[in-house]
């Protein structure tokens, strides 16, 4: 797996981080600020076990890792049983270097023996996006 | 917008629904079972604004609708504060179609001047995916 949630830490507002394009620990909880596409995106869909063991803060560290590698724009990141998280990189060459960063490996064969009981991993290249202040009013067709 | 979240229900549980590639509603609460790529992800992130005003039923209403387009591959969604949905269809010509859809348009337009504070909405192509029974332990490399 690629990426990682926030486990049991809830928060019931968020915001989008500053448009500096810098992601920020404490700051995004929110939509990723995200540049022009294309751009890859990681979609990481999860089903936890039972109990933490050491689930949370290996994830928020992982979190707080992901955001200093090269290439990486932005992560969302919702459980409500089923776990999502999407991490947003400048190409896939990036993603594919933070799966293979030595810390994130050791998280990685956690989760698969001991963290999930599944997962689905998909690496896509965004090519359209837009947000509720970029969208325009009652067009039905595509952007 | 494309797609809508599933509200204040809660579920603790997910399952992944049949390997029919049908989604079934009440079946699917977990991992959608997709088909080989490539094919196109709706990633719709959203911060939602204060109470309900007919958010839930409506989402789930758009849900239903929503998994008898054609194309439809299956739906993701959780929320936490942020809420992430991610639907999948066979080609962005289905997705596109399921924008325009006339129902969808009515609820598009709630949203954006109801239920949502922000969103973001991004198109992409899914163009390689595994999950926990496909991924090659200690595989540290691009899959």
């Amino acid at each position: 797996m690629w990426t990682f949630h926030r486990g049991g830490r809830r928060f019931e507002t968020g915001r989008a981080h500053p448009s500096s394009g810098r992601y920020a620990r404490g700051v995004d909880d929110g939509i990723a600020s995200t540049p022009e596409p294309p751009y890859t995106a990681v979609i990481f869909t999860s089903l936890r076990t039972e109990g933490d063991r050491d689930y949370a803060a290996t994830a928020a560290a992982m979190e707080r890792l992901a955001a200093r590698e090269p290439g990486f724009l932005g992560l969302e990141s919702a459980r409500e049983g089923l776990g999502i998280t999407v991490s947003y990189w400048r190409d896939e060459a990036a993603a594919t270097a933070w799966k293979g960063v030595v810390e994130h490996l050791a998280a990685q064969d956690r989760g698969r023996r001991e963290w999930y009981r599944d997962y689905a991993v998909r690496i896509a290249t965004v090519h359209r996006a837009y947000t509720l202040s970029t969208s325009t009013f009652g067009d039905a067709g595509p952007r």
